[in-house]
């Protein structure tokens, strides 16, 4: 996950997909799918079905996208957003599950596997509870050690992921943000996320190029990330992922997934 | 799976497991995997839990004993019971997905899934529905062709998994009545299920050593078994199998997986 | 449920509501509920949830519009679209649940249910399986006998709710053909649902004021129906229904509940 | 709820009932059903199934035992026993609509529900968390201001529903140790949990004639109960609880119902 030199000019585009299932669309897969280097599929627990988790794997393979696991809380109807007390060793049996359900799914498609971005409230539990984020790095490790975690810059998780010999990857987010610290404004905050696609591409082509974000205070922040999250669940997603695309290759930025095999 | 003589001197045990839950305990896997040569371990969609389907693994993996997995319907609140008129697409997903979650925990306690035993409902259905057998089949192949399909002698599955390339064994019953015809007599029928250990246990001998069990009417029928299922979730299970285990030992038949890598 | 006259001038307008969870929309309920007078309500067995399904009751209660139970089979990742073989004592059971439960979220928000239109499989299922149909008459009468129950006209469980002294009503189906006989025609037929919102609006027209609507070959059939159905979960589905409603009121057909407390 | 006397003559026995599955026996209510006067039961999110949950219902109304209702958080898997962070409307909705769910049921085989008792984390968490226990009260008023709500005894849940109108009642439990504070000792400290049926019997006479209990250290601590909660699902539970019941009755104390029409 080194950087060879000061200036990024490769970067990765990730995106939750795998979310539908028949009459409950929340995102266009095969669009998203043309836009972005790295999907993040869902496993089942908090949203999806197999059926339809297979179709995006199927469709991810076609279009050359790297495949990486984004297991979520056992909490389906709250959509993985519900913070929960479950012990360690429920967790890390939990993500293993996941984990190897997509396995599953992928192979089936002659795909596989190559990352893990947990979903949700996982996702913000393990960026600062111990506990929690070493459970997800055992479970990791067990099922598949070369598998790398990718996770909020500055997390524990990836602390700990590190420490345990898991290859790491952080990412910032397009659409949201900074405080001069180069932490996520909260979303309980006004301007906390950001509509104009154009300003985001032109802050996402300053990350790649520079690996610096403007902050809310008007400073620049220093922020580490081989990948960029684009939401896809959003009125306006596609488009907002498709206009960060076109700045980043406008300003020759390549995008090429940051885990898995290359050429 | 080919037998090279006419006396059967090896057979398999094996028994569904992996179906507790904290608070929900339905079976001592324990005592049943020091009986048992293969296990039939729940996938999590007809019971069981992640970090329970994981104890009950890490226990075969110490006892020498073979994994299978055991995938059934989406149907938790009926264990499974329930004949669901899935299509093939979502059926063959399903299997799949549950595949690939009990590699990702055997995987994360240092073993692995040797061979498929469908579940309940789902076992009943492809004995006689092509439709839903081709799913299974199907399924089987995309995730790891070396998959040993175990099935209920005679039905269409094995025929279907024998024709895609697929290796596959059937099991007697050790507690049930036979037809003459080598059929299961119906449960609803008087004297379809058998309680004495001793019996049963001299008939699972007379098949490991004759190919033959006596049916209901007195004749001997010819039933083709590589291995004897064991039912775990009822009173006297336990006894039932300690029974048939120690007969064939005595008997001199030795008890082995029919899958997975042997001695 | 009696008409007064020949000439229908009274109808109600249904739809399926309630079914939506959030970041998982797949209908808009507030529109939805200004065109029809009966809403349809998931009772969470299929889709929704608890929350979702009370901020549908709460708009209800808001615009008068009559409450109905909309319970299906336990089959929330399918969509309540799988047919399920349950025995009756379960099926019974879980419409009683799912009753119980609206009844209890229509009373926290000041309203109350007044019909039971079953949903999906389970819709299709008992309008021609008489055990499946028993088990869920059983149900409604044992829980609340002056529910009305509303099906698909002809179907058997209409004739086992009135023997068994429930109060009935029926439903056509705006956007569908029908055939000469009066039933639905088949959706794997090219034409089976209709997209023109003058053509279903002018349809529905003549159903409410003629008791007819006009077959695929071109004659007129007669179909008994309370209640028109429109759907409200597919694109242009709001148009539709606002365009029936606008016809039917320019035709001077009042559109009310078929059941409940009326001025 | 109030006391006539200083000595306590008249206490209630209640313990968790209907949380069995077929296939997934945790307690036996039916003996459970013969020595309490009220019955715990689940509403299906933590455990159980509509058809099993009837099933106790209609022996509890065939024995003459008050029924209340049980709810938890949706979490089947973990047997409710993970404390989860959802919103006050979520939780709201969800114990309406389970409070609506075992009405339905009752009503159906011709009881009532007249009190609550959360389950598991539920319980404990609203025994502190003013925002759930906001909510749980909120909902009980919502769906039925005559229940009354049983809790742990000085739980904030308890001051919460009093100040909102609520009938509410506390209880003791049997089989636990008790500080000098008259708090419960933790389950992870040694002896907090009794296993002595006499022992336990004996405490539980002092506490209906004498309002007191013999705490951790020796001395006498007050313990404010209108009800002795006994368990159901361990080994032992049923003699542990006909004990108690045995020496109540001995000692001349009346078994009743703290809740519901009483002659």
């Amino acid at each position: 996950m080194a950087r060879d030199d000061a200036v990024v000019t490769t970067i990765d585009l990730n995106s939750d997909l795998g979310e539908n299932v028949p009459d409950r669309i929340v995102g266009d897969d095969e669009a998203m799918l043309r836009v972005v280097s790295s999907a993040n599929v869902s496993c089942g627990f908090h949203a999806g079905s197999p059926e339809g988790i297979r179709a995006t794997l199927r469709a991810a393979v076609a279009q050359g996208v790297a495949i990486g696991a984004h297991p979520g809380y056992r909490d389906y109807e709250g959509f993985g957003r519900r913070a929960t007390d479950v012990d360690s060793a429920t967790l890390q049996a939990h993500v293993e599950y996941q984990l190897g359900a997509l396995q599953g799914l992928a192979a089936a498609v002659g795909g596989s596997v190559v990352y893990v971005k947990p979903h949700g409230a996982l996702y913000n539990t393990i960026a600062r509870d111990e506990r929690q984020a070493r459970a997800v790095v055992a479970a990791i490790r067990a099922v598949d050690r070369s598998l790398v975690l990718l996770g909020l810059a500055g997390g524990v998780v990836l602390d700990i992921a590190e420490h345990a010999g898991l290859a790491t990857a952080s990412e910032a987010f397009a659409d949201r943000a900074y405080t001069p610290e180069g932490l996520l404004v909260s979303r309980s905050e006004e301007g906390s996320v950001l509509h104009d696609p154009q300003l985001v591409a032109a802050r996402m082509v300053r990350l790649a190029q520079e690996g610096v974000v403007r902050a809310v205070d008007g400073t620049d922040v220093a922020v580490r990330a081989e990948s960029i999250c684009v939401h896809g669940d959003s009125a306006g997603a596609i488009a907002m992922a498709e206009a960060t695309r076109a700045a980043l290759e406008a300003a020759e930025v390549t995008i090429a997934p940051f885990a898995g095999p290359r050429a």
